[in-house]
């Protein structure tokens, strides 16, 4: 949940925001209904209605919904959107839908319910041949030199503070992620697109992918940079890439690799991805194998933020909101 | 709470690590008995161990507690630490202490139920005579210069954002503060003191204080900024002051006005800023009058961020942890 705060940046990035409302623009007409999934303060859901909108369905589970039905109310469309307050999987509405639109990301597509929503939300809500924005998000991965944040993840667990050896804590603390904002120099390879989300036929919340890369050049890698492409119309697009020049608020995923990886010439490096929908968040996973120009493994690492997680006896047991967490 | 990374990153902010390692230096014994109050994951319930305290109590209401025993296990230091997982205002102790030490800060000293805690422990877990790390925090106000936060605070609010007119939101918006990173010449003012914390008399977990200032120089100003200097024992100290050169994890308080003020000389300008304990909270209140050479009033605003919470009739309808919110 965001404060006000959050909510502002995300309707201040600009890119984004206007991605939305190109893609409501191309889609929306005087005969639609349209479901927004997370609409927070509203905006797009009033974009649909002030593009003229029959009807605009507005859930989300946060008070700021309220912000949403005062700005309507000011705008005058407040009798066209009607704002419900709950978990869009939760939520029954009276009619079909012939859009269905949704932006509740996290750094990457796949965060908290997100994939879970936008599934439900189409299969129960959307009219056969209604279309769902964003329509299409791709995810990207490339190696990244990232020696400061590795530090800030891995380097405090990994010495002696004062006297206290706290290396006790390391092997969990390099099983977390965390945002970043990289640059074109941090890339140690070329991107690779790991996993394609088409909306229109999304079965699974659970992504899962892989790329590898050959190098040709003696590098410091200190783990996996990813990232979305977003679609939401024919050509009307926008890029978190880090070699896009654009810059959107949700900046990049960085998956650490327990130690930085010296890679040579003729290395190959091979990773898988996944994302799993559990309960209500979405634990990564990311497992690298590095192989030697003679092809004699270099490095493998077996990573997941669900082992990065500060999980006591008394925490596992309790009630896990009817999902079950396996460790793998 | 926190996660790993954010433990680790207090941890590595060497100078606020150090001081705290140097006050322990100075106070504890080999007859100490220690009691770290928000103890993480150990860092200064283990200095205290390894200078030889008797027995040291670290109490943790999160689940990192659990590093921490691995930590003091790893050191050899369990037999002399015993972590209690568990607030500290709920905790019995079988001895009293001589010393306690704490730091469960945010931007600020008065941050969730720390001042609370504090109050509390010295109360019912220190032997008279005792004392209190850090002893004393004083807290510091100026007005500054700070275009980019307050527009992102409140710019998005004030306009139209492709033919969606926001500034139903704005009210609200313009009562959240934000951390920042003042600079030098973000300063419009010089520096005043609102309020000193001396744990070994404070009373109240309230804190309130005023600052005034003579404008000698026409400037543009968007609030107040605010932080802390920090003393553990006599001239071991650190300063999150702007203009002290050190550069610390908890960086400044931003208390944005409505809208930046155009400050002439001769004009005073008189605050008052106030942190009220409020069940599992700190509510800040931040009170400008602004004079103009004339004694005219030039500006009064009255912020809160009671005011700048998110609050749906249902959320104000929840029982609130036994206290008492009273929007004034």
């Amino acid at each position: 949940m965001y404060g006000l705060y959050n909510y502002g940046q995300l309707i201040a990035d600009e890119g984004r925001t206007r991605a939305y409302a190109e893609s409501l623009k191309r889609h929306v007409t005087s005969a639609s209904v349209v479901v927004d999934i997370g609409t927070g303060t509203g905006i797009f859901a009033l974009f649909a209605a002030r593009l003229g909108a029959r009807k605009v369905y507005a859930i989300e589970a946060d008070d700021a919904i309220m912000f949403g039905r005062r700005i309507a109310a000011q705008n005058g469309l407040d009798g066209r959107v009607e704002f419900i307050q709950g978990l869009s999987t939760e939520v029954q509405l009276p009619e079909k839908a012939d859009l269905i639109v949704s932006e509740i990301h996290g750094v990457l597509p796949a965060y908290q319910r997100s994939l879970v929503s936008i599934i439900d939300a189409r299969d129960r809500f959307l009219n056969p041949g209604g279309c769902v924005i964003p329509r299409r998000e791709t995810l990207w991965a490339a190696l990244v030199e990232a020696a400061p944040l590795h530090q800030k993840i891995a380097g405090v667990w990994g010495k002696d503070v004062f006297g206290i050896d706290m290396t006790a804590v390391r092997p969990t603390a390099v099983n977390t992620w965390q945002k970043t904002r990289l640059c074109p120099p941090d890339l140690v390879t070329s991107p690779q697109c790991w996993a394609v989300l088409d909306y229109a036929v999304l079965e699974s919340p659970h992504v899962r992918g892989g790329a590898s890369w050959k190098i040709h050049e003696h590098r410091t890698a200190h783990g996996i940079g990813a990232w979305f492409d977003w679609e939401g119309a024919d050509g009307v697009t926008f890029s978190n890439s880090p070699l896009s020049g654009e810059r959107h608020i949700f900046g990049q995923a960085f998956f650490p690799w327990p130690e930085p990886l010296d890679l040579c010439q003729g290395d190959e490096v091979h990773v898988q991805l996944r994302s799993d929908a559990v309960g209500s968040e979405h634990v990564h996973g990311w497992e690298t194998i590095v192989r030697g120009k003679d092809g004699g493994t270099k490095a493998a690492f077996h990573q997941s933020d669900f082992l990065g997680q500060i999980w006591s006896p008394e925490q596992l047991r309790k009630p896990n909101d009817g999902a079950s967490v396996v460790r793998s």
